[in-house]
């Protein structure tokens, strides 16, 4: 039976590797990323969009601190569904992997949700950035008030969001919510998410828009709706409109 | 030449080691850990110290989520002085360990903090807890406000607080203040820092005191000072007084 995407994760997962060993030798000597500046001749169009991807995955996470959770993700989709999703954790050196329907693998073993539905017991992932519109700085913070409030086993903020999705994936954390995310940062992770049994949901408790950039991942349907009742939303734009 | 506290720190180097491992097999089989019930006869009484210390960590952060920062710390403290530290991120598998004057090493290879002395180029680590006291936790949440605004680079939240104070020594983030904190969560990870070349004071931008439950570590005195400027305090106790 021909399988017309399983030779391009392969080489997804290669990609991301080369890329992720980038990353972490970069950060191993302390200098610059470079971006590679010859021309390429002989790229298909899959590659070079997969390249663009990446690059953009790295020009947005580097100059990167020498935190654990720097990570390449990448989120390949046909027809607006998500055919499978690859994140590579570069310093713990943890390769996240899914394919649609067949589940979702770390280093090769596979992952699942922790399948919580108590909010009180939830382990809640976000990110804290500082917004210059204070209308959206000030919401922000009073949603990280309002989860705590709950209140929630706890808030944590590891970043990045890829890695944030793959933690609830493999059951490290229970759900995770952001607004102002992109959508590279979130294919590959809805991915891993969906496919360890989670759920995946928009802010407002709706089905999940990749353009929208916004998302609540979670270990069960309870917990998701339950993050998507507290969260006040602030205008974030459209990957597919705002440029 | 003679030196006491080595063979004292090569067995709290094991012990942690063990007491990681009890945790990682736990966290695997999703079983609870079990305090040792049975008497012990023949312990010495810093075998005894560091066993409660051990336990006492365990419990602190026991039952917890299958998260990546569950660790075990240790710092040895003779007359005041922290002779040496040892930070186990179970986990990760990383061995974190200090000795006075001796510097800072993470399995065996030295570390040094980033040594940033610019906030605006920092990665800032702290905790968000609920506390019950809306007076609290209001100005817990005004200083992550206040220190996102400078603006740094950014504010992440990996806990525990025993691994934030690592990712300082370091080099991964340039910051980590707490208040609430205990001298058990501090100890091992202020040996930590100060051997990785970092600074430690309290939160007033005073001398740190290990009983204080509170502390500003980070790369450079720069950053401390500028940290210790924007926090406003609370009052959380003290280790030695308060029971």
């Amino acid at each position: 039976m021909s399988d017309p995407w399983q030779e391009c994760m392969d080489y997804c997962v290669e990609v991301t590797k080369k890329a992720g060993q980038m990353i972490r030798e970069a950060l191993q000597e302390d200098i610059a990323v470079m971006q590679k500046s010859s021309p390429v001749d002989l790229v298909t169009e899959t590659d070079q969009k997969v390249e663009r991807l990446i690059i953009d995955s790295i020009k947005e996470k580097y100059p990167a601190h020498r935190f654990p959770f720097v990570s390449v993700s990448i989120g390949f989709t046909v027809k607006k569904e998500i055919e499978f999703g690859i994140v590579y954790s570069c310093i713990e050196d943890k390769m996240y992997t899914a394919r649609k329907g067949k589940g979702a693998f770390c280093n090769g073993e596979p992952i699942k949700v922790s399948g919580q539905e108590d909010i009180s017991q939830s382990l809640v992932l976000t990110e804290m950035n500082f917004h210059k519109d204070p209308g959206h700085f000030t919401t922000m913070l009073a949603n990280v008030e309002k989860i705590l409030t709950i209140p929630v086993h706890g808030i944590r903020s590891p970043g990045s969001a890829a890695v944030n999705m793959c933690l609830v994936a493999c059951g490290s954390a229970d759900a995770y919510y952001h607004m102002g995310i992109h959508c590279w940062d979130m294919a590959g992770g809805a991915a891993l998410v969906t496919e360890a049994g989670g759920v995946i949901m928009d802010i407002s408790g709706g089905p999940f828009d990749l353009m929208s950039r916004r998302l609540i991942v979670a270990s069960s349907r309870a917990i998701a709706r339950r993050v998507a009742k507290e969260i006040t939303e602030f205008p974030v734009g459209r990957d597919d409109t705002d440029g």
